[in-house]
């Protein structure tokens, strides 16, 4: 057992409460530029990222196995990373390289465990687990980059809450006609609905189809009879450990199965990474059908879903996280309702994922 | 055990350190104002208190039993509370009247506990136990309300100590000379006398009777001749769980008993509800028997006094409680005094009333 | 047991993770000027500290033993304090001396422990163990006083790191080509040598001899050829607790050995004295044997070695405490090179005093 593995067992004296062996948000792109040396706390663990002079990004943990000094700290010498304690140098896969101490000889154990990435789809995607990574469980989310570049926006938020808790937020959309404005209610629509639910065990999906006058009024400008009735969907996929992806969508096309290829609307990615236990970095991107070239839109509507979720969701899951005082949600026997079906299902299927990857 | 009660007890893991069946102050009248939602922690428990239409107060667990947001966030539909996050729907009795979701059935548990309130006094009155509340058992304070409205004034405190300190604080006057300035000191006349203690399993009262030139000082200019001798007293009765009633006062009339009718003093009551172990609410009224008709005197009375808290009591008490360590002052083996027979006693019937409370 | 102690044992219910018996600074003297009465917590007890009337420095327990408040809000009465909560006083051997309640008389446990202090080199040292302060345990440090006033100088800093962590930094000084600017570097000549050691029961030694050009660049310009080659040295010892004597030098005379006596250099003292276990009281003190009666190169000597500590190592040695969760740094496995020969050493010394001093 390294050094590493066993501070964090120190501190915590449980077993990890993530999954470990899956694919996590890391950053944004665009969060680790040139050569900054990126760092965050990701499932506990402090982690440096930073780019080689090729531009592949790197990960590591972000802490000298010598005495534990943070490696952000330190600087480059081309693609390594000299500690800036003692100048103790590490290369792109932790091993060090440089040792101006005494003979120089290199101690064995001066590794600094490093963490697989894969960059795709505007983010940077981290494999923390024991086990070797897998690029084939990083599911396809290439519908957010099919498309014109002014056609999508990536952003990120921290929150003082459990990341499961945002899960259940995407999960059970019955909140959006109570918690948000107008300009995404449904009128009532949709909390009488019960959401078809398909599962299995690396997926749940909850869809939701109803009718409105007007259309959302994210929508409804883009319709050809803004005012008028249009068929809606909600359309809605979980998969491990904590992505979602959300179709939302509008039609005056009688007849015509409800999905974004008839519909205007709009393909989001929901994704959280625990930062801690109490605390999560939530990482949002989104790709609309229509207008597709217009960077101002592009940007205005980036930036009114980033505050809808900072002043509506986010205050209220921060107060329910301190108010439960834990984060077991269904130990708490909360009173359950139609709207539950789908988070509580991704609850439990994500509960038996972290329970198997733990048995011995 | 509903959801509520289970989430307290995992987060503390304890019986109730307090004594839960009996009259707390949960807030002045003039805190729930109009259709203001207010809330505040009391025991340990989210309190949501509100007015009716018609003006009588409510209070209920501030946390919705669906999804623990707090309820004080929704609005109010007349008398009802609908909750910010789904729009459920509690009436005055924590009764779910209406659940937009899927077929709108009202689920069985889907309840929120109330407390029961009594509005008596200038102050909201709560009843946090499990048994049924039991008006009886409210002391009769009247002597704040018996006169004119500008002889009585109300103030509230935020304190960082346990509230025990607070009730020390006042059942051992000794503190004055040394803590407070001029305007109340008794010259060092109060310290020396042993006080007269009366005691059942449900009061404990401590009363002083002496002699000092002038009087004090906020009592001597009502006097026939303030800067001459005058006979004193003070009468303070403890009654659980922490309330405290106080007079105090003086005259140059010979040989007549020392108390309010033949006095020239005033008659105020100290009541604390802890917030958590280590914070409470101190509530504070006092009313004189004086120039009761002079509002800006009263004004001034009231102000000056809660300066005095803020700026000489609480600030002691609050390093005392940080210096502990603990709730448990006796426990701490303390070095005890005659000023201390008050506060110890009433320390010792409180934890006997507690220990009955929680026997099985 | 008295109070203090089980509070303190109440508190952190352990035995105290220091050493005790043995002399620690508790101020510099500058600190504790004519009346005042200073506080300050040293190894997890809150420390009273002011001057006799004559100038001799007292310490006791900063809490009065009937309620707990802090004796240094109180007031001085000749050399006792008054406390401030019910003016029990007490003389400078703790014992109280004044009663005002009651019928006077002085409770027999009416004592405030007391800690034996000496004044010497600048500081107030002060002795918390429960065995007989022993002087001759201060080690001599007299070379911090046996030169001209204007060639010593005296700072402190508050450090939210474990105390060993500063011992460390000091006992391996190979940090200070990477930590450190331009002024105390050696080019890269210390880290290669692998210092020579002495040590016994109570104190480790670390010395290295090189050769640099130029000399160090707080020291090249008091050599007779300031660009030219000069022999250096670094001369620490540490003793328990946690004291290190630090001398440096260069010279350009050939053969000569290299000490203080030979060299253009100077003497330092670090000693670090706990606060708690995650943050340190860190003194320093230096004395140069060149322009010794240059008050304004003194003044900006200190304030620059100040800023140094400041400014680099104090923000990595924070980091590195909240990074390790334990102060238990052998624990963690870290990979141990040369540079760590002297620091890993004085951990284990350390560690071997305190095991012996809490043996039954």
């Amino acid at each position: 057992m390294n050094a590493e593995v066993k501070t964090i067992q120190f501190q915590k004296n449980i077993s990890s409460p993530f999954l470990m062996n899956c694919w996590y948000v890391a950053a944004m792109s665009t969060d680790v530029k040139g050569e900054d040396l990126f760092h965050r706390t990701l499932l506990n663990k402090p982690v440096l990222i930073y780019r080689k002079m090729d531009g592949t990004p790197i990960a590591m943990l972000d802490r000298c196995p010598h005495r534990f000094a943070p490696l952000h700290l330190g600087k480059r010498v081309g693609d390594d990373i000299s500690c800036l304690y003692h100048a103790l140098q590490f290369d792109c896969e932790g091993q060090c390289t440089h040792n101006p101490h005494g003979n120089g000889l290199i101690p064995k154990a001066a590794k600094v465990p490093t963490f697989p990435l894969m960059e795709k789809y505007g983010f940077i995607w981290i494999w923390m687990g024991d086990e070797a990574a897998d690029p084939s469980k990083l599911p396809d989310y290439s519908m957010l980059t099919n498309g014109h570049s002014n056609s999508v926006g990536h952003t990120y938020m921290h929150v003082k809450a459990n990341y499961q808790l945002l899960t259940d937020n995407v999960m059970d959309l019955s909140h959006i006609d109570h918690v948000h404005g107008e300009i995404i209610s449904t009128r009532g629509q949709l909390s009488p609905l019960i959401p078809k639910i398909q599962e299995n065990d690396r997926m749940v999906r909850a869809g939701w189809e109803w009718k409105q006058t007007p259309a959302l009024l994210i929508l409804n400008q883009f319709l050809p009879e803004p005012q008028a009735e249009a068929r809606q969907f909600f359309d809605i996929t979980w998969m491990p450990p904590s992505h979602i992806q959300l179709s939302v969508g509008a039609t005056q096309t009688p007849d015509v199965p409800l999905n974004l290829e008839n519909c205007v609307g709009q393909y989001d990615l929901h994704t959280t990474t625990p930062e801690t236990e109490d605390s999560t970095h939530y990482f949002f991107a989104t790709r609309r059908n229509h207008i597709e070239e217009d960077s101002e839109y592009n940007q205005m509507k980036i930036k009114a879903m980033h505050e809808a979720f900072e002043t509506e969701d986010i205050p209220i899951l921060e107060m329910v996280h301190t108010q439960m005082g834990t984060t077991d949600f269904l130990g708490l026997n909360p009173v359950l309702m139609s709207n539950d079906i789908a988070p509580v299902k991704v609850r439990k299927a994500l509960m038996k994922l972290i329970t198997q990857e733990q048995q011995p």
